[in-house]
């Protein structure tokens, strides 16, 4: 079993990326998760909605999801990208159906509805806010759909246990997937070689991480990277022993990463 | 095994019909297949893409697809009215999963890729069109879901031959998906009370129609009513005994098309 998960940004292969997985399926069980937040940023522009990032009081960014951006994400993540991916891995030979957390219940989220957030030097509620934090998996449907020969291509947004739609971070829902699929094996493919010293610097990859100091790396990770890190120290907890974190911009990319090209936690 | 359609109008009663499908799936097995065009047409007025409707030569009218209306066609109705739908569906504890044509093959289509117009007296042919006709179906995948208990909650697109991404005619798609099943009964559901023979006054509605006599309603149809009279015909071809056309606006819209009220064929 490989979990593969691919951000969404522009300059991702996804050629390169749909042929790896063509190889790859001969031999292992492949789940992907895809991002699309470009193409979100996109749409929500187009359609004069602005997208509203807000920090919380620890210092994490994320987009404030009201009912309107629910509704763009759901367009661009569940709708526009996950089929364009479908259709592109069918392309390959592989037999690929698309599915949003929401579907069979797959993601089960805590919602968050109100959320604190730091504006202007001070703390602040915001309520009716549609995320939720990942807590179970419904890993009957993921089998079932792998027993079968199908490969699932999954986005957010989740379902809370009040059956509330909602937005929720890839990289937590990635963890916990991993933990009830005993998953062992992770990629993370991005717009960056890997886990780089100073972000500006792509000649400053950090090659390997002791997987038992994966938290320590916080200090390097700006904006999404922190995601990754808390969320591949929660896969880690969750078992997983080998987590490849690389370029999703190169040829091949999930083969150039798992020949450990890039940052290599384990 | 029940195939419900129900039409993308703005005044739909959903509520009434995930209750109904609720009800009915304790009984039955059951496969919805849902529209999405006024959300469509409001996503496109939204990103300022018109929506180009064209008139075949034999006076079927129908929205032109090219490239960009195709990635609006996707992201509204795969993505926002289909994952709503398997929202609305959970609340009421049906475990529904959302598929487009698109996911594990389901709806295979022949490309349309040239189409003949009549535009001001005189026939063009428009070229890069991505519309097709679906004409084989992955019974496997919704037998595999439904004999899990999963409700699938199909829309367009479709893939073709080729896998390409295609836009498609839910009547016709449903009539053969309805042959391949081996399905006796649909519902199909809209704005209007079932087929009038004025379009105009609901006060004129067609109570039967005799199975064998469907295709000679065609001079009663306007517009979409037409493409649901050569559906209805198809799926009757096919083997389907029983269809019941009625309103999706009202109480109950399932229950209440399947008392009768409604235009009933059979």
């Amino acid at each position: 079993m490989l979990l593969i998960k691919v951000g969404g940004g522009e300059f991702i292969n996804w050629e390169g990326i749909c042929q790896d997985v063509a190889s790859l399926v001969q031999t292992k069980q492949i789940i992907l998760v895809h991002g699309a937040n470009v193409l979100r940023d996109k749409i929500s522009a187009r359609m004069s909605v602005p997208v509203r990032t807000v920090v919380s009081p620890s210092g994490f960014t994320s987009v404030y999801t009201d009912s309107e951006a629910l509704d763009i994400f759901i367009m661009s993540y569940a709708g526009l990208a996950n089929k364009k991916i479908v259709g592109m891995m069918q392309k390959h030979d592989v037999n690929a159906i698309g599915l949003s957390g929401v579907d069979g219940k797959l993601w089960r989220a805590k919602r968050k509805q109100n959320i604190l957030i730091k504006e202007g030097g001070k703390t602040k509620l915001l309520r009716n806010n549609f995320t939720g934090r990942v807590e179970d998996i419904n890993t009957d449907l993921l089998n079932l759909l792998l027993d079968h020969g199908y490969l699932p291509i999954l986005c957010a947004p989740a379902i809370s246990h009040e059956n509330v739609i909602v937005n929720t971070d890839n990289d937590g829902a990635i963890a916990v997937m991993a933990k009830a699929l005993n998953c062992k094996i992770m990629v993370s493919l991005f717009e960056a070689p890997g886990l780089l010293e100073d972000p500006e610097n792509e000649n400053t990859l950090i090659t390997h991480i002791d997987r038992e100091k994966i938290g320590d790396y916080i200090t390097f990770a700006k904006d999404r990277m922190k995601k990754k890190i808390l969320g591949a120290e929660k896969a880690i907890e969750g078992g997983v022993e080998i987590i490849y974190w690389g370029d999703g911009r190169v040829s091949s990319p999930i083969l150039n990463v798992m020949n450990g090209n890039g940052t290599v936690i384990s």
